[in-house]
């Protein structure tokens, strides 16, 4: 028989009501006793991956392997307690899904964690998808490294750009997660040097920039050496258009023949999305591509020789559901300004929960150079524990 | 007590099952002891209409009156005995609805005359969803001249392409359902010169154009005096644009503020249409109303004194539901750039279930100048008593 979940009391509506997909953690190892959750593009055997659709849900399968980030947590002594909402097909950012409802403050995974209904849990960063949600609820949330954690049994949606991530209340816990998903022992570490992006922070409001103010000072002060930087010369919202581009149309690849044979249901802002996706032309297509070939130049030249950047992750507090979509869309577009740096570059960038605005989280990201995934969550560790001094 | 709808017998799936908007027709009247059916766009007082999606039907009260067309058809004698299901705010030609499904042959209000279900229905026309739908399931349908029969009480999309129409599956019950909703008897009539439409039967398949070949020397035998044109030298299919555009775009500007606040669920099909609108540029518009004006003058100037045009409804026999989503658009390219003939103009058009291919219903259209609505039902009674004459 196989084993079965325990009730979970859900004030948040994070986790999927429909599925049990329950895994008890093996009897020892690093994460023994703890629990966590992954959002429903998480393969589970035996189990479908519904990816916050119900249409998808309907036209899939049930999966016959654990995805292998699943397995490993599994396999370390963590049990999985759940499968949490997700946006549809993970194309959104706020985590607001027009069929199953929004959690609360403000997405699945992280809202799970957040709440305290479980230790930790897995998610998925492509345009920002743990790093925002990480920010919005005040929690630990790494990108890592495009291509450090294998992508096997989790449903995606751009190649190029997808990852899986992870979310963690406090550095230290973070910190023995990460080593199991990274299998690599983090290491204490201060950067060589840090880089303060001011193009960056004149993305975000004039009030979350101040809050965050205090903690670049320390953060700079844990640093060798640091300097303030502009990464682009007109701002980096010049630098979002060629990744809306190239993520659009990548997912919009992923998913056109399942659309074109299922006419699936969406929320009109994610239909919208991949019906964007679809006006692009070649010539587009190439114009972005050769943008970010620039972009990753002109950031890899800053991250030379062990150089870490520090960057608000999210330009606002948690913004409240149930906005118009103009609101949405234009708030969506200054995240992806800092998200995309990451993004465009496959630079790990990791959001830590240091600030607040108005009692609501504000998270301060540092991000390095591509490899630095240890690098980066040690030096959160060390960061937490000078706070803890104090 | 309200008199309670008798239980509806519905093996096409063809009627909403979660309302039961019964109207009892007056004791006496032209129309007394008849049944009808209209889709769910028309109010009925006390009930919501839900326009073919869930979330319009969540965010929206229930009718304060009686759509005009429903109530004048009541007094006349009529029985409403349902709604029926519809395309997504009417937008769609094929009556395929990712919420509710799909009625048998192949939508609603026209499924149910078809079926026997009702005597007649009514139906709503802005690109075509009377003509076709008659033509695909063998009915007799009209698009009246725009403006000719109120639209108070109907939730539509376009403005300036809006009509309601009706459908029925014999000439003679046409033409006095006719005489009720355009307050007007139908006379015995026969057009001065017919034109036969090359360009239009171009765009049909050759077996449609082939089956319709022997009832069009028939009803240009009827005809005064007949003739073979081209409305377009380059061929209709070069003014389907203007009419994407400005029936799209007035589409998209009557749904936007409920779709910016509500972020309803739309089948992807249905969110690809008013995602489209949403790139069109002022230029875009201003050289399609452009475009309607110049079809406008070269209609009118082929319609004068009484000429009556002839071409096929659709451009094929009903298509299998379910087919993928690039097929589908083809063939609703095709479709409209036969409709768009009465659609730019404010003509009206009729459908007659003149022929069939492979057993499958094709409708052979006439088309008049505005305002001779009559006149096309009085020669669709004719054509249909000459041939039960032979």
């Amino acid at each position: 028989m196989p084993p079965t979940r325990p009730a979970i009391d859900d004030p948040l509506n994070a986790f999927c009501t429909d599925t049990e997909a329950f895994l008890p953690g093996a009897a020892s190892g690093p994460l023994a006793g703890l629990h966590f959750a992954a959002k429903d593009i998480f393969d589970v055997a035996g189990h479908i991956s519904g990816g916050g659709n119900p249409d998808w849900k309907a036209t899939h399968e049930a999966a016959a392997h654990t995805a292998w980030a699943v397995q490993i947590l599994v396999e370390a002594g963590a049990t999985m307690v759940g499968k949490t909402h997700t946006d549809e097909l993970t194309r959104g950012i706020f985590g607001e899904n027009a069929h199953y409802g929004t959690p609360i403050n403000p997405r699945g995974s992280a809202a799970a964690v957040a709440g305290g209904l479980v230790d930790f849990a897995l998610g998925s960063d492509t345009g920002g998808s743990v790093r925002v949600p990480a920010s919005f609820c005040g929690l630990y949330g790494l990108r890592p490294t495009h291509g450090r954690i294998a992508l096997d049994g989790v449903l995606m949606q751009s190649s190029t750009y997808d990852t899986v991530g992870f979310f963690a209340p406090d550095a230290e816990l973070f910190a023995r997660v990460g080593q199991v998903l990274l299998q690599n022992p983090i290491p204490r570490a201060r950067p060589h040097h840090l880089v303060v992006v001011e193009d960056a922070f004149e993305v975000a409001d004039p009030e979350v920039a101040a809050a965050l103010q205090p903690w670049v000072d320390r953060v700079a002060a844990l640093s060798c050496t640091y300097s303030t930087q502009r990464l682009s010369p007109q701002g980096l919202t010049e630098w979002v258009h060629q990744q809306s581009v190239l993520a659009g149309c990548e997912a919009l690849e992923r998913a056109r023949d399942w659309i074109e044979r299922v006419d699936p249901r969406f929320g009109f802002e994610v239909a919208l999305r991949y019906a964007t996706a679809s006006t692009f032309k070649a010539a587009d297509l190439e114009a972005a591509q050769n943008a970010r070939t620039a972009i990753r130049a002109r950031v890899d030249e800053v991250l030379q020789q062990g150089t870490v950047l520090c960057l608000p992750t999210a330009p606002s507090p948690p913004p409240l559901v149930g906005r118009p979509l103009p609101q949405r869309q234009a708030l969506r577009q200054r995240i992806v300004a800092l998200t995309c740096v990451a993004g465009s570059t496959g630079s790990p960038q990791i959001s830590l929960p240091l600030a607040t605005v108005d009692d609501l989280p504000v998270g301060l990201s540092l991000l390095g150079a591509r490899g630095s995934d240890e690098l980066l969550i040690g030096f959160a560790r060390e960061i937490a524990a000078a706070q803890a001094r104090v």
